[in-house]
């Protein structure tokens, strides 16, 4: 467990079914005057209806509302540069951002893009953005990322096949509103991709070098939450207490995430994004068994803790077996949710393992946390088991 | 559980052994340039050497000091306009209050008129309070009132026999440090009875009916962190993982009662301060297995999901019997540890029970939280069985 630790998240998070439709009543507690909104998203988002309590929310004379629905999945440093250029010589009151993390994430740089003479390259890295932001309300529509409560934001250079983050308490949103109505008609794949990327946030925080007491609080309801729902989301999407349970445990992932860090399943993962455009949630659903089957020996007490929080085991079960358990049913959910399990799917070959492993090994940020060291080989050997 | 629910806290928390020794680390995080700052304590916690980390962290040529002791014990609304007139010419960029919820809540409260153009009397009631503070740093010193996570702060009207709250997402800190370091040389019924109130917190919000899915991470995990260490931090004071847990758990019992509020036993509990000055945790302690057991058919379900969280219980246990055996555990830690349990030591008599309870009556705001509509009649026979 580390020693010191710490948390921060948005200023205020109102959460429950149909809180979307109650938005002005928090905003004079974050920005006392709204004369002008920018709400950004993507095109599927606005097509859905997603935004329609939102503008109904918004429906005032003395409110002009910008939509921008130009974030692509996975944003680029182009991408987002554009965007900041066609709003560069506007003013804001809030920026509302409503999507998944890609269009959070966006949100996020934007706000702080708008008041600060700095780049998105300047920004990359730890603590490096100088001023806050104009205030944002981050809305998510899928169960995943808990980007609306971390202090990080990924942007994509596609020239160098990377992903970078950029981390600044400067980041976190002022206000989240978490209404599981809004991810309702989420498809079934990104349900279940999603969903085990909020998981994967959860359990790798709980078994991070970096765990403490207040990631392990999040952490560990976090996989109550998403064991209790998951699959009945994933089969039954219009279920809306199920929809909850996952909104509110992907948030506690993203805080558990920004208290303890997450491990080798992210290190892993961002290379198949880089290159081969793998969606972050998709690679990191993909690569949670194999890695946890690694790591078992190593985190066989943290598992069993698990594996009893779920009730999958209990007092009278012996670590080893409670934690083997665990890995059964994180596969069983792998199964059952239809996460891919082959990377020649999505073009990789066994000539890439090398170059992935060795992209990967670069990222000693997340590596760092992981409770058991890999070798270059252990690598290239988890990614050749999602070779079909 | 309640349909729209929200949470708030500190900008930023910092926890762990030493924590404390640190503190400078973080307070540019919350202000940039710090040449002034007023250090808020009683004169125990100096003598006892607990503002030495802090000092120590303060000690530069460019940082002027000035420390108060005056806050009184439950302070009374003179005490903190005196402590008002003392500073309100001079100029602080930090406030840093250093005690228990009394040192908390007053911190909390100077800060606010050191922005604002009212009196402490125009600012009690709910969102009140026109402007930010100044920047306030919360180190408790005590596992109890969870204070430094409540937008909450409690003055005593002694004239009136009262003790009013103010509440104003203005009161929430900047930042707060849990070190249990602080909290080793607790004197054992301070332990005992800041400790229950902390439970107290936590149990109420659990039941209260207001709670929702965040509130009950806070507080089970609250109740699961208090239940570990509670009896051992009371018998050995200086365990400090005991002393951790504690800390962590009264602070998340401050999160989960700012988001689900707190009921009966609370509402019976202040009209024991206002007149007979009986402390609030003790008065918090003395009333909750009295007032659980009244409120246990309407609670059965959720009392029984505490037992089994703190593992007294298991899934083929019925409810009924669950629940009791968390009254019964709750009756054994009174006497543990020594929780008094007679009203007439603090001078209350047969004759005060109508008042009280008429009293109670009126503390709606909490009342309305309650799973179990209280008589007078009802209350009054509470109040008469802590009649020695």
């Amino acid at each position: 467990m580390q020693n010191i630790y710490q948390f921060q998240t948005a200023d205020l998070i109102v959460s429950g079914k149909d809180s979307v439709d109650k938005m002005m009543d928090y905003v004079p507690r974050i920005k006392k005057n709204v004369s002008s909104v920018l709400v950004l998203t993507q095109p599927g988002i606005k097509d859905l209806g997603l935004l329609d309590g939102i503008y109904k929310q918004l429906d005032h004379e003395t409110i002009s509302v910008t939509t921008i629905t130009d974030v692509l999945p996975e944003p680029t440093e182009d991408n987002i540069e554009e965007m900041y250029r066609d709003i560069k010589d506007k003013a804001y009151d809030i920026i509302i951002g409503v999507g998944g993390g890609s269009v959070l994430d966006a949100a996020k740089v934007l706000s702080v893009l708008k008041t600060n003479d700095q780049t998105v390259r300047d920004m990359l890295g730890t603590n490096l953005i100088e001023q806050p932001g104009i205030p944002t309300i981050l809305v998510p529509t899928t169960a995943g990322t808990g980007s609306e409560v971390t202090p990080n934001a990924i942007v994509t250079f596609p020239d160098e096949e990377l992903k970078i983050g950029m981390v600044s308490p400067y980041l976190l949103p002022d206000l989240v509103i978490l209404d599981p109505m809004l991810t309702l008609g989420l498809p079934k794949p990104i349900t279940a991709s999603t969903g085990m990327d909020a998981f994967t946030h959860s359990l790798e925080s709980f078994i991070s070098n970096k765990s403490n007491y207040l990631s392990d609080t999040f952490a560990l309801d976090s996989i109550r939450l998403i064991n209790d729902s998951i699959v009945e989301a994933y089969k039954n999407g219009n279920n809306v207490d199920a929809r909850e349970k996952m909104i509110v445990g992907s948030m506690y992932g993203g805080m558990a995430l920004t208290s303890a860090g997450t491990a080798a399943v992210h290190a892993l993962a961002y290379p198949l994004g880089g290159k081969f455009k793998i969606a972050h949630g998709v690679a990191n659903a993909m690569l949670l068994p194999h890695v946890m089957e690694f790591n078992l020996d190593a985190v066989t007490e943290r598992l069993s803790i698990v594996a009893k929080a779920i009730r999958i085991s209990d007092d009278n079960e012996k670590e080893q077996e409670a934690s083997e358990k665990l890995i059964e049913k994180i596969k069983e959910w792998t199964k059952i949710l239809d996460i891919p399990q082959d990377l020649n799917e999505y073009g990789v070959t066994e000539d890439d393992i090398e170059n992935l492993a060795v992209a990967a090994s670069k990222i000693t940020r997340l590596l760092d946390n992981n409770p058991k060291e890999l070798s270059i080989e252990d690598m290239k050997n988890i990614y050749r088991r999602l070779l079909g």
